[in-house]
This record gives structure tokens, C-alpha cells and sequence, in this order.
């Protein structure tokens, strides 16, 4: 745990992590759990990675449609299209949730399941995020990652439960993070198997929501796709609520966690009223329900990877 | 691979397993394949245990009926719920699968998830196969089993993707077949996050279909809990057609292969006029792919596990 020991100061937050971990892998003590249950949840927009000044995700959705534009015409004189193209964040911000899974709907459908991940690839290798002027796979959090190393060594599976489509993130989580596509619980769109004309079958992304992780829908998520129940929840929002919750439900030895941004030097400083990621009935519950609420300013040594270069 | 060994007859299917094995797992080799890609997907009905003389899961929502019969008198005068209640199996199955499907949905909701988990068990813990008398998890396949964890040992991750409900498999796969619960892909309903009277948080399982994890579904199904294409995938009927397809249109070696029950005096022996695990399409196309077509009465010299005793 010697790169979870650095990244991590002593506090409050890194003595529950360490004793939960002692706990649960004693054998022979009350709170043990036998490995094949140690399944351990995050995450990703805001726990794993950063999510300001946008969710990266809909940086990438934005600049497909500046892309894609030249082939779409009608996009000069349809909203939120328009306001995309103008750069009108305002206009696009008031279409919603509607108007944002539209926009996301034209961006991630009309080609195979193989052609989007080469489109992720191709972006994430020349997008940079427009602060800290990186590829936004280094925007990631070092504690969180050690975190997960820590987690692994004591026999714990780590997975992704992210309101963040499940397409996006697999081409990139296992290098960044060391967690295997399989193990990615995410939102999607409808895909269809069809045999294309070489006698080749592949699977076409179709412009309709499939399943969207956030909320209410992540226990939905967890159950559908781990088929387990987490002993081990990490989340930073409002969105991550009902997952600590069902983590909490459960029988036996329990840790629920929250990421506070609260560095507004080193990252974001945001909860109560931001737009993306929004923190404000989790971070009432916390305190009650005995929930660890790591405040990044305090407790992380580090924020970025490459900070420590 | 001792085991693997012995429950399987030398000829042209054990060698070709073990020549793929020993092919991807060559280091240095070009057929070479790291273990993170080393997926392999199973069928379960007529692949890894016996689907006849009807699909255990289907006798499992008849008892169900039977049992709840008493707290609705209505079924005595609804179709197809009156022929489950009077044994009428033809006017069942001419029911359809829509029929079918309502029959499953009357058994497989208005429960929470943990209930309904220990209703399976509760189940498989009581029932006995018609024709073996014994529990349902005893007619499985052990030379599939061997050939399991023979792959295992090679750094294989072995995955379920089969048509019956995810949550009927999921309270005994990992026992039986040393496959967890996150690993298992397969049909489902829809369930609803609700926080109880009591401040508890539930899963409820509605009466509407998720997704059918069958034929065409079967990639999908793989697209959306693997997210990575199988190198080796095992069906026995036409609705793992599609699942063959798509792990052969993959780079690189691959194995396919199919359980053909020809074993009347051990098991069965039934193919293209079966109404459960019809196999038609799928042998006709096996041999211009090279598909491995294995021969249970040639090629095991055990089938199931209580034979060894």
C-alpha cells in the first residue's frame, strides 16, 4: 500500500479506508468476507477523473458535431444543434437532459460498435482539456487510482458504475485505470447485430438510449451487470446517492465514500450548485449514515498523475 | 489438465481444443493472445447442463405456478395458466413464446431481487430432474466443467451467455460451474429501485422483459456486459448461432464449437427437430467454418458428475 500510503494523508479518510481493509480481510474475524465478494465500485466523472469545466464526455460529444457538421446542413438551423455550432453553451445548458442525450444520440450512433472505439481512441490521443492543456486521460485522480491498486492487492475486484456511456470509457479504462472492460457498468444505446454485405456480422449503434446509469439506475446497473452487491462504494455526487445506499444496505462490514472537491487551486472547488456534478443531498446524508466524505484539499498529497513527474 | 484429460475421449474435438489452447497461450508465438483477451463464453441449456425434457427454468416456472395457483383464482380461466394447472403441455407450447413469456413474467416479478434469489434456491434445493431424479444442478456436464477450468488454468476468464434469466443462474453458477455471478449473462426483466417503509432500499422485479439474450441478442449481450469479443465460444443449438458468428469474425485464432446430443442411452440424442435447443442451421454451417461439432457419445467418456462416484 506503500503508493496509497503517500497519496493519501493521515486523516480521517485514509485511517476509515485502512481499517475497513483490515477488517474485512482478517480471516477468522467477524467482518470477514471471503475475496469472491469484495467487490468494490466507483465512480467515474468527478471520482475517477475530473469533470469541470464540462463532463469530458459531452467535450467529446461537442467537438463530433463540429466534425460531423460539414455532412449535417439542417444542424445550422436546429437546436440544440445550432447553439453547439455557435458556441452558445447557454442555449445548449437549457435544452436539458433532452436536448444533451439528442445531441449524444447523433454523436454515437450510425456506425459499427468497432468504428466508435477508433473514434474514441482517435479523440482522446489529440483532445486536450482546455485548462490544464493535457490529454483528459491524465486528468485523472492519483489517490483514487492508488486506491484501486490498494483495494486489488487485498483481493478486491474494482468496477466502474458511471452515468457515462459504457462505449466511452472501455477503450481507455484498463490501461489508465487497470480495470478490464468487463468490468465497466455504464449507460448505452441500442445495438443490432447485422451481416453486412461481405458476409461479415458487426454491431450498428442505433440513435435510442438502452440504459441510463445515474441514480436510481446504478443499483439497477449493479444488479444487472455484477449481479453481486458492493461491499465498497465511491461516488462524488447526488448521482451516486441510491448506489452508497444499496452498498449500505447490505449485511456485514460496509464503506460508503464521497469525493469533496475542495481545491480550487490544484482542481475545482464545487458542490451545492454545480451544473455537472452536483453534491448536495448526499452530502447531507453522509454524516448520519457514518458515510466517509474525503475532502481533496486536505486529503490528497497529490491530485494528478502528472504532478509527480 | 488431468482432468480435462480423462473426461474426454481422444479424437478430433479434445484436439482441437488443446491444440487452441496451447496456440494462444505460446508466448512469442503468432497465434498469441494475452490473458486479458482470453475470453471464453459458454452457453448453459444444452451446452454446460441438460435441457430436457423441457428447459430447467421452465420447470421451475411451472412448480412456481402451481404453487401461487391458490392466491389466484383467476388462472383457472386463462390461458395458457389453466393448461400449466391441468398438465396440458401441448396447449403450453402452443401458446408460443409469447405465451411462454407471460408464464415467466407471472413467476419472475412482484418480488424483490433477494427474495427472489432465495426462491430459486429454495427450489433447486427441492426439485428433482423427472428422468435422473436428482437435483437439477447434478445433470450438468462434467467434461464442460473439466473443459472449464482446463481454460481457467491456461488464464482464460470463462463467462455464461445464455437465453435463460440472469438471476435464476446467478445462485448457483459459481458452485457449480466456478463461474461468480458477474460473469453471467443472460435474459432479463426489468427492476425498479424503491426505498421501503422501512428506510430499506429494494430492487423490485416488474413484469416486463429487459432483453432476450438469445439468437441475435447474444452479441448484443456480449457487446454490453463483456465489451470484449470472446476468442472461444461454446453453444449446442440455432440461437448460439449468432454468438458463433460473431467470435469467429474476430482477428486471430479462435475456437468454436458445438455440444451435439447424440447420446440416447446416457443423456439424449436430438438436434434439428427438438422443440427445446434445436439444432438445424448452426451443424449445417459448422463444418465449411471448421467449427468443432463435438460427438457427447463419441467424445466424453463421462457425462455427468454423478457417474464418476
Amino acid at each position: 500500500m506503500s503508493e496509497f500510503n503517500s497519496s493519501w494523508n493521515d486523516g480521517a479518510a485514509k485511517r476509515a479506508i485502512i481499517d475497513f481493509v483490515a477488517r474485512v480481510t482478517t480471516q477468522g474475524g467477524s467482518d470477514f468476507v471471503p475475496p469472491a465478494e469484495r467487490i468494490a465500485v466507483f465512480d467515474n466523472d468527478g471520482t475517477l477523473w475530473a469533470e469541470q469545466p464540462m463532463y469530458f464526455q459531452l467535450a467529446f460529444i461537442l467537438d463530433r458535431l463540429k466534425t460531423l457538421a460539414p455532412q449535417h446542413p439542417e444542424w445550422k438551423d436546429q437546436q440544440p444543434f445550432k447553439a453547439v455550432l455557435e458556441g452558445d453553451m447557454k442555449t445548449v445548458a437549457a435544452s436539458g437532459q433532452r436536448g444533451v442525450l439528442g445531441l449524444a444520440m447523433a454523436t454515437h450512433s450510425g456506425m459499427t460498435t468497432d468504428e466508435f472505439t477508433k473514434i474514441v481512441a482517435d479523440w482522446l490521443a489529440t483532445a486536450r482539456h482546455p485548462e490544464f492543456n493535457r490529454p483528459y486521460t491524465e486528468i485523472v485522480f492519483q489517490p483514487m487510482i492508488d486506491l484501486m491498486t490498494y483495494l486489488r492487492a487485498n483481493g478486491f475486484k474494482t468496477f466502474i458504475v458511471s452515468g457515462g456511456g459504457v462505449e466511452f470509457m472501455r477503450p481507455w479504462v484498463e490501461r489508465v485505470y487497470g480495470i478490464p472492460p468487463e468490468q465497466v457498468v455504464g449507460s448505452s444505446g441500442i445495438t443490432n447485430f447485422q451481416v453486412g454485405p461481405d458476409g461479415k456480422p458487426v454491431l450498428m449503434k442505433e440513435p435510442n438510449i438502452e440504459f441510463v446509469n445515474d441514480g436510481a439506475g446504478k443499483p439497477v446497473g449493479i444488479n444487472r451487470f455484477i449481479g453481486r452487491r458492493p461491499i465498497f462504494a465511491f461516488g462524488n455526487s447526488d448521482g451516486d446517492l441510491q448506489m452508497l445506499q444499496w452498498t449500505a444496505a447490505g449485511a456485514g462490514a460496509r464503506f460508503m465514500g464521497l469525493v469533496h472537491h475542495t481545491d480550487v487551486e490544484r482542481e475545482y472547488a464545487y458542490d451545492r450548485q454545480s451544473h455537472f456534478g452536483k453534491l448536495d443531498e448526499a452530502l447531507d446524508v453522509a454524516p448520519a449514515n457514518k458515510w466517509t466524505v474525503v475532502d481533496m484539499k486536505k486529503d490528497w498529497t497529490v491530485i494528478f498523475p502528472f504532478e509527480k513527474r
